[in-house]
C-alpha cells in the first residue's frame, strides 16, 4: 500500500463513476466480440501471468511481509501468498475456461407460434459484474476470467491485505485484453483500498447489474445487506446425510465417512448426519469408529449417546452449525418425516443426501427437501462445479433466484427473447 | 372498509409473521401436491367464482360507491369495476391456468458424469411468493392461480380501493383450495389495508422468498426501494421499432403502425420510431400520415419536421418517455450503430425491433441490443406471454436475473441439482 494512502485526496463516488462508464462501454463491446477473440485474450492472460512470475512473487512479497508486520493469522498468510506453482495454476485456470464452449448467443426452443411469428430465447451476458472478494489474489484470475468468458465486464475488487499482489495481476490481464484487441477496460480493478470505493460499487445500479461477493459470511452479509445492485451470494454450507431405515449398510458407512472426511473446510461436507432409528443400533457403532480413526469428534443426541458412549452431548445450537473442522453432530430420528423437517428447519438449503434403496423415500427427499442439490447415494462431497460438468465455479449460490447451486459460466449469463417475423403484426 | 378501522388496534408485524409461518407450512404441503390436486382447486376456484358472482358484485359494489365518494379517477374506476364478463373471465383464466403443463418436478439434462455419479436439474416451486398490486380485483384470482399452478404459496396484498371485492375473491379461493384438500394458506389475502403490513412483508425474509409488484411505476420502485426480499419488476416499455436503410416498405409501414396504434396504454407498444436516413424521404411520410390517420401526435428530430412539417418538435426528454398514449417521438438516425446507442442510451431494455432485409445488421440488432424481447420484422405489440406460448403471465420483468420478458409458470419457479449415486464417494 501507498505509504501516504491517509494522505492523498480520493473522491470514491467520482472515480467509481469512471469505472462504470469504462466497464459499460466495455461491455458493449464484449457483447460482439467473438469466441475466439475472447478465447485469445484469456490465454493471453495465462502467458501474461507466466511470464511475469517473478514480479508476481515480488509484489506479493510485500504484501506478505506487510501480513506478517500486522501479525495476520497463518491461515490468512497462506491464502495470501503466490508461489509459482499456484501461479501456474492461476495460469492453467485461464487455459481450461478457454476450452470451455462459449454459451453466448445460442437460441434454445426456438419455435412457430400460431401468429406467424418465431420465438426463442438467446443467451446473453449480465453485462457488468462487481466481484468483491478477500485477500486471495488467484480469485482475481479466476473471476476475469470466469466473467469474460461469458461476455461481461467486470470490477474487482481484492482485500487489501492482497493488494499489491492483485495490482501486479490486473496488469496481466490488461496485458491480455489489449493483445488480443479487446478494450482493457472489461476487466477493472479498483485501484484503492478506501471502503467508500465499495459502498459506491454495491450502489451502482445504473452501471452493474450484479455482484459477486466471496468469501466468509461476515462479508457476504455485508454486502447483501448494503448493495443496491442485485447479489449473487453464497451463504453457508450445513450439509445433512439422511441415513434411512433401508439404507444398504457398505453405502450408508462410506458416504457418511466420506461426506465428513474428505475435506473438513469445505461448504459442502457434511455438518450433521441423521439416522433412522430402527438402523442406528446397527450402523452408527461402525460409522463412528471410523469416524474417530480419523479424529472426528461427535456430537450427538441422547440416543446417540446411548449407542456411541464417547460422542460429547449435542446443544440445540448444534443443529444449526456449520463447524467446517473435524466435528460431526448426530441425531437418531424416527424416519423420512423427522429427516426432512430437521433438515428444513436447520439446514442451509445447500446439499443434502439420503442414503437408501427404497425408491418412494428417495423420491421423496427429492422432491421436498428444499436445497441447491439433492443427492440420492452419494456423498455431498460431490456437490461441485467440476464434478458437475460445469467447467470452473465462481461459487456456489444458495439463493433461489438466478443462480442455484454451483455457478460457471452459464450463471454468468441471462436469456433475452427473440422473435422472427416477416413483417408480422398483430391483430 | 371497516369504519372503525382507525381505532382498532392492529399489529402488522404479529399479523404478517403468522401469515409467513402459515404459507411456509402450505409451501411444504404444495411441492408434495400432485398436478391432479392443484388443477382440482384451480378448477374449483373457478367454479366458485361463477357461483359467487351476485356476492362478488355486492362486494365490488361497495368498493365502487367509496371510490366514487372519494373521486376516484374514470379510470380507475373502470379497473376497480366487476361485471358478470369480467368475474367470468378471471373463472375462465382459472381453467386456462389448470390446462397448462406442470412444469414441477421435470428434471433436465440428468447425464452421467466422469465420477459415475448422475446429475440433472429438477424444477420445483420458489417456495413462498408475495404480490403486491393495485386495484384491479381481477389480479387476486390470475396471481392466486398462477402462483398455486407453480407449487407456491402466496400472500397477495392489494390496493385498498378493492379491499371488499378482494376479500370476497379470497373467499372463493379458500373454498376452492380446501375442497381439493390443499391448507387454506396456499393463498392468504392481507386481511388489513395496514400501510405498515406490506413494509412487513417486505421485509420478511425468513418466510417469503418472492416480491412482485403489479401496477404503475410508482408503486414498483417504491416496493423496489423497500424490499429486503428480491423481487421480480417490470419497469417502463419505451419501446423502439428502427427502419433501416435496408428495411421493405410494406414491412416497415405495416409494423410501426401496429406497434404504435393497437393499443396504446400498454408497455410493448412502440414510444419511439428511429429511421435511417437513406429511406426516411421514401418512407416518413407514409407511415406519419397512416399515423395521422389514428390521431397519432408525432414529435420529431429536425430531420424528421422537414419531411413531416406537421410533426411537433421534440426535446431530449421525449426519447425517454413512455408515452402510454397516441404520441410517438421519431428520430431519423444515420444507420445501425447510431440506432443501437439510441435504444441503449434512451430505452428501457423492455422490447425493441429492427425492419430489415440484411441478414448481417439483423443478426447485429439481435446480439447488441440489451432488452428482453428483440424482435427482426416484428411489431413489438407481440411482446406478451400468451403469445410467446407461455399461457398465462403475471407480467413482463425488465430485470434481467432470473425471469426476464414476460413471466409465465416457468418464471415463478426455480431449479435445483439432483444427484444419484450407488453409493459413490469422491475421491
Amino acid at each position: 500500500m501507498n505509504a501516504n494512502a491517509e494522505t492523498v485526496a480520493f473522491d470514491a463516488d467520482t472515480y467509481m463513476a469512471g469505472l462504470g462508464v469504462a466497464a459499460r462501454a466495455a461491455a458493449a463491446a464484449l457483447v460482439r466480440a467473438e469466441t475466439a477473440q475472447k478465447n485469445r485474450a484469456l490465454l493471453g492472460i495465462a502467458e501474461a501471468l507466466s511470464a511475469a512470475a517473478p514480479e508476481l512473487l515480488a509484489a506479493n512479497e510485500k504484501d506478505l511481509a506487510a501480513g506478517r508486520e500486522n501479525q495476520l493469522a497463518p491461515a490468512l498468510l497462506d491464502r495470501l501468498e503466490l508461489t509459482p506453482a499456484r501461479i501456474e495454476a492461476m495460469a492453467q485456470g485461464l487455459r481450461d475456461i478457454a476450452a470451455l464452449p462459449d454459451p453466448i448467443g445460442a437460441i434454445s426452443d426456438l419455435a412457430y407460434r400460431p401468429s406467424g411469428i418465431q420465438v426463442g430465447r438467446m443467451r446473453v451476458p449480465l453485462g457488468v459484474i462487481g466481484i468483491i472478494y478477500e485477500s486471495r489474489p488467484n480469485v482475481t484470475a479466476d473471476a476475469a476470467g470466469l466473467c469474460l468468458k461469458a461476455g461481461n465486464a467486470t470490477i474487482l475488487r481484492g482485500g487489501s491485505e492482497a493488494f499489491t499482489s492483485n495490482c501486479a495481476i490486473g496488469r496481466c490481464i490488461t496485458r491480455g485484453l489489449t493483445e488480443a484487441g479487446l478494450p482493457a477496460s472489461a476487466v477493472q480493478l479498483i485501484a484503492s483500498t478506501d471502503r467508500a470505493a465499495v459502498g459506491a460499487l454495491l450502489r451502482m445500479r445504473e452501471y452493474v447489474d450484479v455482484i459477486v461477493p466471496r468469501g466468509g459470511r461476515g462479508l457476504i452479509e455485508r454486502v447483501a445487506e448494503e448493495s443496491r445492485v442485485p447479489v449473487i451470494k453464497h451463504f453457508d454450507g450445513n450439509c445433512h446425510v439422511y441415513i434411512d431405515a433401508r439404507a444398504d449398510r457398505r453405502k450408508a458407512v462410506e458416504i457418511a465417512v466420506n461426506a465428513k472426511t474428505r475435506r473438513y473446510g469445505v461448504c459442502n461436507a457434511m455438518e450433521t448426519l441423521l439416522i433412522a432409528e430402527s438402523v442406528a443400533a446397527a450402523l452408527l457403532p461402525e460409522i463412528a469408529s471410523r469416524l474417530f480413526e480419523h479424529g472426528v469428534e461427535l456430537r450427538g443426541c441422547e440416543r446417540t449417546r446411548e449407542l456411541v458412549p464417547q460422542a460429547l452431548a449435542a446443544d440445540e445450537q448444534d443443529w444449526y452449525t456449520e463447524y467446517l473442522a473435524p466435528v460431526l453432530a448426530v441425531r437418531v430420528v424416527e424416519g423420512l418425516d423427522t429427516a426432512i423437517a430437521h433438515v428444513e428447519k436447520y439446514g442451509s438449503h445447500h446439499t443434502d443426501a439420503i442414503v437408501t434403496e427404497d425408491i418412494d423415500r428417495a423420491q421423496r427427499f427429492l422432491r421436498e427437501v428444499d436445497s441447491s442439490s439433492v443427492m440420492v447415494n452419494a456423498s455431498t462431497a460431490f456437490a461441485d462445479g467440476y464434478e458437475y460438468g460445469l467447467g470452473a465455479e465462481i461459487g456456489i449460490s444458495t439463493d433461489k433466484l438466478h443462480a442455484r447451486g454451483p455457478v460457471g459460466v452459464i450463471g454468468l449469463t441471462t436469456e433475452k427473447y427473440v422473435v422472427f417475423g416477416a413483417g408480422h403484426v398483430r391483430s
